[in-house]
C-alpha cells in the first residue's frame, strides 16, 4: 500500500509519522513544496523579533531525521500540481530540476494548509506574508536592511499580524497597525478588546482600526481615511484563504466556507483521497455547520487521526470550539466558542457576563488584573463562549472554560468545579467559579443585568443610574449622570432614591450585585450593570471612536 | 428568623455574606472563637516568610465592615461552647469577660472547622500550629528571637508543612523536616514527589522521612530512627481533625471518618442544624464514600451553598475531587482524584501513565520540565486521578483535569481537548492532548506497558530490556542490564534481539513507543517502560531509600 501525503508541515507530517507507527509496511511519502518540512510555524513571528534566537530550534525535523525514525520518503521542494483521482495518480514538479513525474497511491492525504489571501500589488514597497520560514528569512532581512528610523506597515490586526506588530516593535521598527474592522482580533467583542489597543498604543503602535489601504503609489501608503504613509515595508497579516486548487483539479467537493468538504474522518468527496489541516472546512461546535478554524491544534490532531482512519481504526473528530490564544508584550487575549457579535448575527438568543478578578489572591504578591466574559445559552444554561484579556492565568482560564464547554459543564456548573487553590494560582473561589456565581444568579433571577451598551437606552427610559462605589472612587471617574450612593450607606438612604427603575453600578459588577439584592428587597426595580465601570468605560471607549451604538 | 453562625472564616463567612444577600430581613450572627474573622488562612505560611509584608492584606474584613456591608452581627472573642438541639440555643462564652449567654436559633451553621491534631507536649521547646493568625505571630516572634544559627523543626510533610518549610528557610532558619509516612505529600505517589524532596535538599532542608519523634527531653529531640536534634522551636503541621465536640453537645450524628456527617445540602442529623467546611464528611467523586477533603475551595463553596439552602433554594453539592497544589521553591506539585497508592489499597482495577513533557514548545524560550501521572480504569476509560510535578503551567494542567474528570470526559478523550496554543503557553498537542494519545495507544492496545516497579520482575522472568536512547543517552546513565540499540538503528538490527519477551525503553517514553510499534510489527513480544528512565529513576531513588519494593 502506498499513502501520498501533500504537504509537510504541521497535519501532514503528523499523519505521517502516526501512520508509520501504526503500519510499518506501508510506502509513505510526503511531498513539500517548500525546502522545509515540520517546522514551527507558530514560533516564526518570535524569530523575527530576535525572541527565538537559534534558527535550528524552528525546524523540529528534517528529511533525513524523518527517514532514519520512521522511514518516511519526504521530498522537499516537490510541488503536487494536479490530482488524477481516477487513476488515483498525482503529478509532482520538481522545483530544482523543473522536470514532472506521475506518482500512484492508494491513499492521498491533502494537507497544503492555507495561503495568503492575494494581496494587491504594492508599488516601491516590499511586502511579505508570515507564514514561511522563507517569508521570515525575507522579513528579516528586510528589518536588518532598514533605515535609520525603519517603520513598518502591518496589514490585518488578528492573531499573527498582532505577533508581528509585536515581533517588529522589539526590533526597534515604528509600526502602524491597519485593520479593516472596527476593532483588532475580530473574533471578540470591542469591550473585550480596548485593553490590548491601549497596550498596543503604550508600546509607540500606530493603530489605526476601520480603515483599509486605499492606493500604494511610489513607496506612499494613502489609507482609506486620506493619511500617507511611507513604510519601509510591509507585512501582510490580513488573513488567509484555504489551499485548494489541487482539490479542484482532482474534482473534489468544496463546502460552503469554500474549504475542502470532509466528513468527521477527514475523507473528501473521493473515497481515497483525505484532508486535513487549515485547508479543510471543520463543524462548529456550536452551529453544526461548516466553519474555517485555522488553528495549528485541529491541523495536528486531525492529521494524527486521518492516519488511524487510513489504519483501519474508527476514529472521528469532535466538532471544533476555535479556542485561541495571543500575547502581545503583557496583555494575553484570548477565546474559545461565539462572541457577542456572532451570536447577535445569527439571532441567537444569549446572556452576557462581564467580570474582572484578579488572577490570583490579592493578597499574595503579583495578582494581574484580568477581564473576563462568559456567553451563555438563557435556554439551556449551556456555555457559547469565554472571552478573556489580562496577564498571568489567562491561558488555564480560557482552557477550563473550553473543558467545561467540551464536557457539556453549564455555565452555572462553573461554580462547583474543584479548580486547584494555592495564593499563587488562584483564589479559594476562583475567576471561572465567580463566574458561575454570577451566571446562577442571573439564571436564578436573584439579580437582573444589563450590559454597557444597554445603559443608555434605560436611562433615556427614564432609570435612575446610581453609582454604589465610594465618593473617591466616584470622584475618580463617573458615568455621566449618575448618583453616588456607596453600597454601605444604601440602607440608610432608600429615601433618596425614586420610585422608578433603577440602574445601579460599582467598579466591576459585585458591589453592584450587593446593592441591587438589597434595593430588589426593598422593592425597587432594579437592574445592575454587568461588569461595572470597567466594563462601561472599556465599551464607551470602544463606540466613541467607532462613531457608532454597538 | 435568626441564623446563628458559629465560626467566621471560609465557610462561615460565605454562608453569612450569602445569606445576607438573598435575605435583607434575617438576624445573622456569627461567634469566632478567635480575634479574626474572614482571613486569608492559606496566606497564613507566607507572612511567616515575609513574602507578605502587609499584614493588613491578610485581614479581609472586620466585624465593622462587615456590619456596614452585610448587617452581619460578627463578634470575635466568642466561643460557643453548647448547643442545645431541642431548646434551638447555644451556650456563648465571651472570652474577654468570661461570661456566658444563651442565644436563640431558628437555623444553626457549624463552620469551626479543623484543629491541629493533639501533639503531645514538647518540654522545653516551643511548639506552634500554623492554623491562625495567633499561630503565625507566635511563631514570628520565635523566628525574631532565634539564635545565630537557628534551626526549627517541623513535623509533617503535607501541603501546610511543606509550605512552613519554605517560608522559615526564607527566613535563614535551619529547617529539619520530619515526615511519618515514607514520603512527603502522601496524597501523592512516591516517584511523583521524588523530585520536590530534591528540590527541598538543594535549599538545604534535612528531609527525614519514614520517621517521628521518639521522645523530647531538655530541648533534645530524639528520632524514630536515634537521631537527635536541638531545634530551637516545632512547627506541628501533622494534620488535623475535624472539630466535632460542639455537633457532639448537640448530637449530631458523625460519619464513619470521625467528621460530622451531612447530607449534599450540608444538613446534619438535626433539621434546623447545618454544618459546613472542615469539620464536615464530603463525598468522594470516585468511590461514592464520605471522606475527609480539608480544602478552602470547598469550604467556601459549601458555606455559600448552604445560605441558597436556608434561604429556600434547591441547591445541592457534587462529590469532590479532591484537587490540590502546592508551591515549593521553584517545584510545583498538584493532585486531583485517586492517587495509585490508594487503588491498589482499595483494590480497583487502574492504568498508570507518566509522561515528562515541556510546560511549552520546547522551541520558545523558558519551557520548564513537567513530569505528568494520569490514572485510568481499564474497563471504562474513565479517568481516576492525576499527579503533576514541575514549575509552570502545572496548576493549568490539573485544573484542565479537574474539569475533565467532573465533565465526565475520558482518559482518551483528553487527546481531544481543544487548548488553547500559543508558543508561550503550551504545544499544538498539549502536554494533556498528549496524555490522552498515550492513553488510548493503550486502550486499544496499540501499545503495551509496565510499570518503573514491574521491571524488576519482568527481567527477572526472563525479559530483554532494550534501551532505545542514543549512545551518549545511555552512557550518561543507564538502567542496569539494559542493551543499548536506538530507535533510528532498530530496524536494521532486529537480528541482535532474542525471541524472547523484550522491554523496550528511552528517556520519557515517547521513543519506547516507537520502538515499541516497530518491534511489534516485526512479531516480537514486546513492552514500553512507561515513562522512560526518567520515571524508573525517580522510583528507584525512592525505592533505595525506603529500602522496600514499592
Amino acid at each position: 500500500m502506498r499513502t501520498i501525503i501533500v504537504g509537510g508541515v504541521a497535519g501532514g507530517m503528523s499523519a505521517a509519522t502516526r501512520l508509520r507507527r501504526l503500519d510499518e509496511s506501508r510506502d509513505i511519502v510526503v511531498f513539500e513544496r517548500g525546502p522545509y518540512v515540520s517546522y514551527a510555524n507558530c514560533g516564526l513571528p518570535y524569530y523575527v523579533g530576535g525572541v527565538i534566537r537559534d534558527r535550528s530550534a524552528l525546524l523540529l525535523q528534517t528529511p533525513q531525521s524523518l527517514a532514519s525514525r520512521f522511514r518516511l520518503d519526504v521530498r522537499t521542494g516537490h510541488e503536487v500540481i494536479a490530482v488524477d483521482a481516477a487513476q488515483r495518480t498525482v503529478t509532482v514538479l520538481d522545483l530544482a530540476s523543473g522536470e514532472t513525474a506521475t506518482e500512484g497511491y492508494d491513499e492521498l492525504v491533502l494537507a497544503a494548509g492555507a495561503s495568503a489571501r492575494e494581496a494587491a500589488g504594492h508599488p516601491g514597497i516590499p511586502t511579505h506574508t508570515l507564514r514561511t520560514v522563507e517569508d521570515v528569512d525575507a522579513i528579516g532581512a528586510l528589518v536588518d536592511a532598514a533605515a535609520d528610523h525603519p517603520s513598518a506597515l502591518v496589514v490585518g490586526g488578528g492573531f499573527i499580524g498582532l505577533e508581528a506588530v509585536e515581533n517588529l516593535v522589539r526590533r526597534g521598527i515604528h509600526v502602524t497597525l491597519v485593520q479593516r474592522g472596527p476593532h483588532l482580533l475580530s473574533p471578540l467583542d470591542p469591550e473585550m478588546v480596548a485593553p490590548l489597543e491601549a497596550q498596543l498604543r503604550s508600546h509607540g503602535v500606530d493603530v489605526r482600526t476601520g480603515v483599509t489601504i486605499d492606493t500604494v503609489e511610489d513607496g506612499v501608503v494613502v489609507l482609506g481615511d486620506g493619511s500617507a504613509l511611507r513604510p519601509d515595508f510591509i507585512v501582510d497579516a490580513s488573513g488567509v484563504v484555504p489551499s485548494v486548487d489541487l482539490a479542484r483539479t482532482a474534482g473534489l467537493a468544496l463546502g460552503p466556507t469554500g474549504g475542502i468538504a470532509v466528513d468527521a474522518r477527514n475523507r473528501t468527496s473521493d473515497p481515497h483521497i483525505y484532508a486535513v489541516g487549515d485547508g479543510v472546512e471543520k463543524i462548529d461546535a456550536l452551529s453544526g455547520d461548516a466553519a474555517l478554524v485555522t488553528m495549528a491544534g485541529l491541523a495536528n490532531r486531525h492529521g494524527r487521526s486521518v492516519a488511524d482512519v487510513i489504519a483501519g481504526h474508527d476514529e472521528r473528530n469532535t466538532p471544533a470550539l476555535g479556542t485561541a490564544i495571543v500575547k502581545v508584550f503583557d496583555t494575553v487575549v484570548a477565546k474559545v466558542g461565539w462572541s457577542e457579535r456572532q451570536l447577535v448575527s445569527a439571532g441567537r438568543d444569549h446572556r452576557v457576563i462581564h467580570t474582572h478578578p484578579t488572577s490570583h489572591a490579592t493578597y499574595y504578591p503579583g495578582a494581574q488584573p484580568m477581564s473576563m466574559k462568559l456567553l451563555v445559552d438563557p435556554a439551556t444554561d449551556a456555555i457559547l463562549g469565554a472571552q478573556l484579556v489580562g496577564g498571568e492565568g489567562v491561558d488555564k482560564r480560557v482552557d477550563v472554560i473550553a473543558v467545561a464547554m467540551a464536557g457539556g459543564i453549564t455555565a452555572s456548573g462553573l461554580a462547583r468545579l474543584e479548580l486547584a487553590y494555592a495564593p499563587q494560582f488562584g483564589s479559594a473561589k476562583d475567576p471561572v467559579n465567580q463566574l458561575g456565581y454570577v451566571a446562577d444568579n442571573l439564571r436564578t433571577g436573584a439579580t437582573r443585568a444589563i450590559q454597557w451598551h444597554e445603559l443608555d437606552a434605560a436611562l433615556a427610559a427614564g432609570a435612575t443610574l446610581v453609582d454604589v462605589r465610594t465618593a473617591g472612587e466616584h470622584a475618580a471617574g463617573a458615568i455621566p449622570g449618575a448618583v453616588n450612593i456607596p453600597v454601605d450607606d444604601l440602607r440608610d438612604r432608600l429615601a433618596e432614591l425614586p420610585a422608578g427603575p433603577v440602574v445601579v453600578h460599582c467598579q466591576v459588577g459585585q458591589r453592584g450585585h450587593t446593592a441591587a439584592r438589597i434595593l430588589t428587597q426593598h422593592g425597587f426595580d432594579v437592574v445592575n450593570l454587568d461588569g461595572g465601570y470597567r466594563t462601561w468605560a472599556a465599551g464607551a471607549a470602544t463606540r466613541e471612536r467607532e462613531g457608532v451604538a454597538a
